[in-house]
C-alpha cells in the first residue's frame, strides 16, 4: 500500500447528515465496506484491489513479512470453546495464515475498564498464553490502557502479528482463476452460534461449541504440500457469504456455490432458523475458504482431513467465468440465487 | 522473549481482596509496573530485564525487526498540538526509534462507539495519515471494530509498527554504563499540560501545545552520527521520572539528574504548580531521553539541535556507580533526594 501523494481534507461522508457511527460499520457487510473503502483506504492509501488481504506483506532483507491487526470486542467474554483472550489470538495468528505466512510472534494491547476483577483479567490472559503456545507464536510486546468505569466493556484487546513467508507462491484474491475449486475446511457457523445461543439463553441437547483455532497448520500444510493454493481467507465476520463476496469482488471472477455440499450442524441449522439468521453468514473464528487448482482439489481435501481443525474440510463450489464479482448458491432445489454481501449485520459483537 | 514452559493457573493477584483495575493500573507507576510483572510476564514470558524496551527485536532472513504496540485513549481527542489521531502514530513511531529501528509501517485498529459522528472520525483519520506521512511510515493494515453506545468512548485506537534496525549496535537498558551522560531532547511535561489545561479549562498568557511528534529523524542522527548512544526512551507516562526509573532498575545503575538543568518553559511549570503536579512526571509525546557515552554528549547535543524537534536538548545527568536501581534529584538548593517512581497516576487518560 502506498501513501497518497496528495490528500483530501474533506470528509467523505455527508457531515450535513450528521451521519454517525452505527453497529452494522463493524458487521462485516456493505456498510463496513463502504466505511473501509470511502475513509480509511482514502486516507491510508489503498493497495491494488486483487492484493487486498488480511494481512500487509513487506519485503525485508530479501524475505517477505505478514503484518496484521484485529481489535477484539465480543460480549460475552467467556463463551463454550472460548474466550475473549484465545479468539484475540486465533484471530490473528489465522489472518496471517490466510497470507501463506507462519505465524511468528505477536504483540497484545489492553484497554480495560476500571472496576473490572483483576481474576476476570487473569482468565483472559492465561488463556490467550495458552492459545498462544499451542499456536506456536510468542507474544512479546504489548501495551495496558485504563479507562473510566462506563467508558469502555470489562476487556478489548488489539493484537497484532508479523510471520515469514517461506515460499514464493503468491496467495491473494487477485490469483483466483476460473475453474478454481472452493474448498471450506470445515462445518460452518459454530462461533457464531455458540455466542449467540448463550447470548440468547437457548438451550440445545448439545451444546454449541465455538469454532475458535488456530488454523495455520492446516493452512501451511496446503501450501508445503505443493498444492497450488490462489488464495486462503478465514471465515469471520459475515461468513462464507461475505469472504466470497470479497474474492469475487477483488478478483474479478464469479464464484458457485453448491448449498448441498456446505457443511452446516443439524444443532446450528436448528439455532440459526429459531434466530431467523442465515449460516452462510454467521461467523466462524477457526475456518477458511482455500482456493486451489482444480487438479489438485482432492489432494487439497486429504491434506486437510489431517488435521483435526480441518478434518471436516468439503468441496463447496467452483469459480466460473460469468457473473463477475457475484457469488451464485445453487439450492437443494436446482434453483440459483445471487448470494449478496448483507448489508449491516446479523451478528453484533461477535468476535 | 521466550514463552514460559509451564504455566502457573492460578491467579498472581488476591481474589479473595476481590481486587479489582484502578485507574492507576495504566498511569505509567509502580501498580502498572506491578500489573505488567506480576500478569502479563507472567502469562507471556519475560525478557531479560536489560533487554525489556519499547519494542521486541525479531530476526528475519540476517536482519533485525523492531515490532512495538500501543492503545491510544486520550480524552478530550483534539487538543492544541494534536489530537487522538497524530498521536497514536507518533506515539508507536516513537517507541521503534527507541529501539534504534527505523519506523516503516503501520497497523490502526478503531474501537468505534455506536452514534460517534463520522466527521469526528474523518477528522482523527486524516490526522493519522498526515502524521504517518510526515514520520515517513506508511498505515498498511487496520481493523474496524463497532460497540454499543455507552460500551466505549467515542474512539480508540490501537497501532502497532514494525520497523528495521540498520545497524548492529544494541540499544537497550542493560547498555547503559557508569559516567554515561543522560540527555533530554527538549523541554518537558507540554503534552500533559496541554490536555490537562484545556480538561480543566486553564488559560495561560500563551497557550500550551502539546510537543506530540515524531522522535525518530534525531534518534537515529545519533546512532548514524557515530555517538555511542546506549539507550533511548520515549518520555511518555510517568514522564522523565519514570523513564529514568525505569532504566535504573533494568540496567541495575544509579542515575544522578540535575534539577537546574531539566528543561522545563515557564508556563508549564505554572500550570504544574496549579494543578499540584510534579513536572517531572508529565507526559511528554515528543521527547526522549538519550543516554550517551560521556565523551560523546557535546557532538550528541550538537547533532539533536539540528533539528527542530530536538533543538531544545540539554544534558540533565549522568549514570553513576551508587544508588544502584535509584534516581537521585540534586535540588536547586544543593540537596539530594530520591526520584521515586509515583505510585499511581497523575493524569489519567493522557494518551
Amino acid at each position: 500500500m502506498s501513501t497518497p501523494s496528495t490528500f483530501s481534507a474533506s470528509c467523505p461522508f455527508p457531515i450535513e447528515d450528521h451521519a454517525r457511527v452505527q453497529m452494522a460499520h463493524g458487521g462485516g457487510g456493505r456498510m463496513m465496506a463502504r466505511l473501509i473503502d470511502e475513509m480509511f483506504l482514502v486516507a491510508f492509501g489503498a493497495p491494488d484491489p486483487g492484493e487486498r488481504h488480511d494481512s500487509a506483506v513487506l519485503e525485508v532483507g530479501g524475505k517477505r513479512l505478514a503484518f496484521t491487526t484485529d481489535s477484539f470486542v465480543v460480549r460475552p467474554m467467556f463463551f463454550p470453546g472460548g474466550d475473549l483472550g484465545s479468539l484475540a489470538v486465533h484471530g490473528t495468528v489465522n489472518d496471517l495464515a490466510m497470507s501463506g505466512a507462519r505465524p511468528k510472534a505477536l504483540s497484545a494491547a489492553f484497554i480495560l475498564e476500571e472496576g473490572l476483577p483483576l481474576e476476570v483479567l487473569w482468565r483472559i490472559v492465561s488463556s490467550m498464553a495458552m492459545a498462544a503456545k499451542e499456536a506456536g507464536v510468542s507474544i512479546v510486546t504489548g501495551d495496558t490502557k485504563v479507562v473510566d468505569r462506563g467508558k469502555g466493556d470489562g476487556v478489548f484487546i488489539t493484537t497484532a502479528g508479523v510471520g515469514w513467508i517461506e515460499h514464493d507462491r503468491k496467495i491473494s484474491p487477485g490469483q483466483v482463476r476460473v475453474g478454481d475449486a472452493v474448498l471450506v475446511s470445515g462445518d460452518l457457523g459454530r462461533h457464531g452460534m455458540a455466542v449467540m445461543a448463550l447470548r440468547e439463553g437457548l438451550e440445545f441437547e448439545s451444546e454449541i461449541t465455538s469454532d475458535s483455532a488456530s488454523i495455520a497448520e492446516p493452512a501451511l500444510a496446503l501450501i508445503e504440500g505443493g498444492i497450488g493454493v490462489r488464495c486462503l481467507r478465514d471465515l469471520t465476520r459475515g461468513g462464507l457469504t461475505a469472504t466470497l463476496n470479497e474474492i469475487a469482488a477483488a478478483g474479478g471472477v464469479g464464484i458457485e456455490v453448491d448449498e448441498v455440499a456446505v457443511p452446516v450442524r443439524g444443532d446450528v441449522a436448528a439455532a440459526c432458523e429459531l434466530l431467523g439468521l442465515d449460516s452462510l453468514q454467521v461467523a466462524c473464528e477457526g475456518r477458511f475458504a482455500a482456493f486451489v487448482a482444480d487438479e489438485d482439489a482432492g489432494r487439497a481435501l486429504e491434506i486437510l482431513s489431517n488435521y483435526g481443525v480441518s478434518q471436516g474440510a468439503r468441496l463447496v463450489g467452483r469459480v466460473i467465468e460469468r457473473s463477475e464479482g457475484r457469488v451464485i448458491l445453487a439450492s437443494r432445489i436446482g434453483a440459483r440465487r445471487i448470494l449478496d454481501l448483507p448489508v449491516g449485520e446479523q451478528l453484533p459483537r461477535i468476535c
